[in-house]
């Protein structure tokens, strides 16, 4: 059975007889179904029957469905409504807009809106660099997506991917303090995102593209990189790419080995595959061998276009064959790419003190818990295991530098600086095979990471 | 001079001898130079001098000058720096994004982002009926503008119109709780635009076009309401055409008139103009003549494409002539068009207890001081008179009716009843020449409108 988290989380109501002792009764059978009760609360209480909320935590859909038939089952109970908590979070949404001005009379409104707002719209005409001073865009953001990759669960579209985008919004807020909106868009054709993306460029300070397909996302960040004066983020590759080399460095500072020096099989030559391989060369990786589900890239092969690029500048011993295959000796396996395409006991036949990152999501390249037998380091998308690959360490506080620089841009050396920031929160004594990465809560990471992009020290 | 109001206040830092009886000349510096002295702060007090901050209100800039001229002219006073309320309350501009859940913990985030949000878009993609419902889709507006007719200002540009679009947002927030976020538009054609709109149009519960230009903004309008499945409003038009008619209601009980009886000339036959007269005709008006910079629209004439169909339901006697001519007997002026077009003494050659309304901003058609003196009732856009036509009082109970009621289009008898709503928030005690109009501040208004909207009575 998978961990019981919070996101499996459920409340039932039930109407029971007024016998109170009957509450322990079903905090018995919720535990004994392998549930987790997180609250408890008695609703109403009469002569004749009690309202009992029940929280618990379930491991999925399945298990909920356990617990709710374990708790009907307890003598003088009757479960009268299921609530999911997940869903309850959701009604309405998870982020509003606010005013950050006060609109109490008619003097306020004078300022904030008609007549007094024709000034500044007239003088930021004449004086356009001082747009971002004067309105939300030097704090703005827009997380833009097509709805064609998201999360682990494919081409959804725009709507079904809202929630997504507003959760990633309400995290730019908490970590940043940066305003994100979601811009969910109606059409997954390359030509038309590039073109919408542009024309809603002049309200935003930056442009986060999320959960975009490859190789789609590749040709739209360059073209809008191209085009638009403010920065473009993908954050499916570039924030997964800071955060793995962040992980990496941290490893690599365990085994006592050097970047330059380990062998790296990357599986996966999507989007979070290429940007990893990317910085990882950036930062002094040479030797990166990319597999995917027909084996090695090389150069030598004829492989489609999307390929050649990341074959031209990998596998410079030009191996060949399957995963396991070039695993063997290798010092890093980086999983950005399917559910169990690593069997554990390959690990085995890596170089010494192998370092395995899994990172596909929900489900790993392989169990955490196996692969720890054979690694010295393990990390995973996971948060129920230790040091998980998380985005959210890097995404809040590149922006946050990005917009604090004002900048029209992002470079490959801030990426490298925001790894090195992030991997320097950990510091040498806390450092362990199971501590290789912050949590995301650490409140110096997003503090760190825009310093970094910046420019102004970590 | 004009109005003394609060959009142009500035708040001056003194610099003057330890003696507090200085701050008194200095009031009386402002007061006599015409200024309004709302605050005086002592920041600052040693033995050796004051430091004061003085805010008063001017009427312009050139009068803010002559203010500070004046109080540096004041023995022992020098006046060190001056700030400009209004611009200091756009710094860092005038909305932000909150997160409307808690993210203290993992819980907190295993909920609102992954894993449990993957659960959540995953229903939504199986039931796309429930993205308002569990979404800010269901709350949210976008206030689109291509920057082409901001204002009285003109086209300015998409970034100097984005102070605007933010205050709307804000009002937007504090009259009726709507989530509006402003989108402002690289491009100024008509296809870029209405595909930019339908593009992003998913993760909206509502569409309200802003100071587009006529006629770009009727096909723009026209298109997007073909083919979006969310309510498109052109505030410019529909949100005027609503508050006209409102006040033209109450006008028209205070001198005893009916709608389709009165003689109305409409001065304008642009977007504002165009809207009004619809309205008007859906109301029952009947005798409707649209002057535009070349006389009366007629349908005998030979006119552009734009003023043919207004042309072709209006001017039933087909009068020819310019504005003097075809308003002498009319009961109703309307003037959404230019300064100074109306000379207050034609006013004497209308019927009967004639009514004005001169809407041009920021300055009307003719004085409204000077209309008065012939008119039964006066209306305009300005603040600093009686009955002012503002579009705060529509749009943002237009909104939030069609939100609560999961509209999917906005239907002109929608736009009746929303413009009865306003009008009868003006009880029958209160109503009297000075006061046709509800001020914006009205509680009632927006939930009148809300209600109105959703066809769930006023």
């Amino acid at each position: 059975m998978a961990a019981t988290t919070s996101s499996y989380s459920i409340t039932m109501r039930l109407h029971t007889a007024p016998d109170h002792g009957v509450v322990g009764a079903v905090a018995t059978a919720i535990s004994q179904a392998g549930g987790i009760v997180t609250a408890i609360d008695v609703a109403e209480s009469s002569h004749d029957r009690l309202v009992v909320d029940v929280t618990c935590s379930a491991s999925d859909a399945d298990h909920a469905g356990l617990l709710e038939q374990a708790v009907d089952a307890v003598g003088g109970v009757t479960v009268y409504k299921v609530s999911d908590r997940t869903f309850l979070l959701h009604i309405g949404g998870k982020i509003e807009v606010a005013s950050k001005v006060p609109l109490r009379n008619r003097d306020d409104l004078s300022m904030a809106y008609t007549p007094g707002v024709g000034r500044v719209s007239t003088a930021l005409a004449e004086n356009p660099e001082d747009i971002p001073r004067l309105t939300v865009k030097g704090n703005s953001v827009a997380v833009v997506t097509d709805g064609s990759a998201v999360l682990g669960l494919g081409n959804i579209g725009p709507g079904a991917a809202l929630p997504v985008m507003e959760g990633k919004a309400a995290l730019f807020k908490r970590f940043a303090d940066i305003d994100a909106w979601p811009i969910c868009l109606a059409s997954q054709d390359t030509e038309e995102i590039v073109r919408a993306v542009e024309m809603i460029a002049p309200g935003f300070g930056g442009i986060n593209l999320e959960d975009i397909a490859a190789p789609r996302c590749f040709e739209i960040e360059r073209r809008l990189r191209e085009t638009l004066d403010i920065p473009v983020f993908h954050d499916d590759q570039h924030g997964t790419a800071i955060v793995v080399l962040a992980a990496l460095t941290n490893a690599l500072r365990v085994v006592k080995k050097s970047l330059s020096d380990v062998r790296v099989v990357v599986s996966g030559g999507g989007a979070a595959g290429t940007a990893i391989v990317t910085l990882l060369l950036a930062a002094g990786a040479i030797d990166v061998v990319v597999v995917d589900r027909n084996g090695a890239l090389s150069a030598d092969d004829d492989l489609p276009a999307v390929h050649q690029e990341l074959a031209a500048v990998t596998n410079p011993r030009r191996v060949r064959g399957d995963l396991r295959t070039v695993l063997a000796g290798a010092d890093v396996f980086i999983g950005v790419s399917a559910p169990g395409v690593l069997d554990a006991e390959w690990i085995k036949e890596m170089a010494p003190e192998p370092v395995v990152f899994a990172l596909a999501n929900p489900d790993p390249e392989v169990d955490p818990a196996e692969a720890d037998k054979y690694a010295a380091v393990v990390a995973s998308g996971r948060s129920d295991y230790p040091n998980q690959i998380n985005n959210v360490l890097a995404f809040p506080g590149v922006f946050r530098g990005l917009l604090d620089a004002r900048a029209s841009e992002v470079t490959i050396d801030m990426l490298l600086r925001a790894a090195d920031a992030i991997a320097h929160v950990v510091k040498d004594d806390e450092l362990n095979p199971n501590f290789i990465i912050p949590t995301v809560f650490h409140p110096d990471v997003p503090k760190a990471v825009a310093a970094a992009i910046r420019g102004d020290g970590g």
